[in-house]
């Protein structure tokens, strides 16, 4: 594996795999390595004849009071688990190399970016819109990975790729869970030991909630409900949004709408003390 | 010359053009060719391997009370002159298969479209950034060549490329004049024959400026002052701006700034009768 930290030679070394005919396959991350982000290295290999990993914690898509200082970092463990998952290129791109002082484009994605994350993240999706647009730019890969747990970032990632003609196929890899099912996320490091037990809330109450779809005729509003019920039920929680809405547009469902629909997106976002979790599971309804 | 109008279509050619080690020029337009246009394709075969011109009156780049409807158009006529200019690949896209309903992704050069024409035509330029993303997403284009008529279109693509990172080297190519002076435009079309006459001050009062810049020292408004004595005089004229600032940035000089300033663009917009028309000159400034 090789660690490239700067733009001109990533670029070169991407010409060269052009040039060889090799398809390139990408996984954009922040680091902080756990199984979820080795499963999309994994599938990009299976995909493609090399494999670029980035890792750049993107300051662009973090808010002022968010937890850009204190993300975690772990340069030499992250080097070594992708090694081990058979990554070609590690690149470590510089912050004042990727945002120089005269940088002013922004990519906006608008419509889907409005309600979920984008409502309590203002600015998260245009940061990851044009942070992703300029990897792309720099890596041409053929193939993109990302994961289903950042619901709403493939889906606004997807369109912007659509609406961009952008020459990459993006690919969906589902969410990788603990043992106990709650979402893998580096953010997960930052919870203690009773905080770790109470996150485990956000999978139940998915779970909760998808027994509700298949086994009753259930409202939208007693749904909803039933969620609030299991993590209100945990110590330590505060819920910032409970979603049910189109996995399409990322609307949400009125009642009405909720009825008619053959497609639920269920997500989730609560804070587990100082730590903000997401998480959601996309159904199909059965007929009652 | 090979005509397409589809966007699949077109990704197939490019992708042979990429197998078979061909570099690709790319000159984006909205018909209606002049010697303009034919200049610029010129250079790209001097550049590059294989040639392609798109032609697509871009929606997203009018405003509402813009001369969408009415902007001239050629078809049979541009395709002669694109095929007798050496052009490889005439690429005609659809609105509709460019736009799609669910279509909501904008490219927004911030700064550099605040002064100028953005001023004029709020939106002007996030619909050129975002047709002009769109369409190198397509071509994926190694060089495209603009004009330096629209001196602040070129400098926001340029902005755009280096801030997303995109593979593509842009090429400017000086702008083309009429044998007395008038900066060749599509637009020049909608004059008549009173029109056409005095269309020639916006050539006149920036040749004056040179020649003020050259021969004595002289304050920004009395150099502005001379500008729009030049274009007062003739009838059908109104001046929407006189742009006096640097050519990098693109923010207006002050008084003192102008003193200082070793390079200066003057940039007018003038609408002669209902026709709004632009040009430019960028001098550097002798000591005095």
């Amino acid at each position: 594996m090789r660690v490239i930290p700067s733009i001109p030679e990533m670029r070169a070394q991407v010409l060269q795999y052009k040039r060889d005919g090799l398809t390139i396959g990408f996984v954009p991350t922040m680091g902080y390595f756990h199984a979820g982000h080795i499963a999309l290295m994994e599938l990009a290999r299976q995909l493609t004849d090399r494999v670029v990993v980035s890792l750049f914690v993107n300051p662009t898509q973090f808010g002022p009071n968010e937890d850009l200082s204190r993300y975690p970092r772990d340069m030499e463990r992250d080097t070594r688990m992708a090694k081990e998952a058979g990554v070609d290129i590690f690149f470590t791109p510089d912050a004042n190399e990727l945002y120089s002082k005269a940088f002013s484009t922004w990519v906006n994605v608008e419509g889907l970016s409005e309600h979920l994350c984008g409502r309590s993240r203002p600015g998260h999706f245009r940061g990851v819109a044009t942070i992703v647009a300029k990897l792309f730019g720099i890596v041409q890969p053929d193939k993109a990975v990302f994961g289903q747990k950042d619901f709403q970032q493939l889906a606004i990632i997807r369109r912007m790729v659509q609406d961009l003609n952008m020459p990459v196929e993006i690919v969906a890899h589902e969410t990788v869970r603990e043992p106990d099912g709650l979402a893998m996320s580096s953010r997960n490091t930052y919870l203690s030991q009773g905080e770790r037990a109470s996150a485990l809330c956000l999978y139940q109450a998915l779970c909760k909630a998808e027994t509700a779809l298949k086994t009753e005729k259930i409202g939208l509003e007693t749904l909803k409900n039933a969620i609030e019920g299991v993590i209100s039920a945990k110590p330590f929680t505060r819920i910032d949004y409970i979603f049910i809405g189109d996995p399409n547009s990322l609307q949400p469902y009125d009642e009405d709408g909720f009825q008619k629909a053959k497609e639920v997106l269920a997500a989730l976002a609560v804070w587990v003390g100082k730590t903000r979790l997401i998480d959601n599971m996309c159904f199909t309804k059965q007929p009652h």
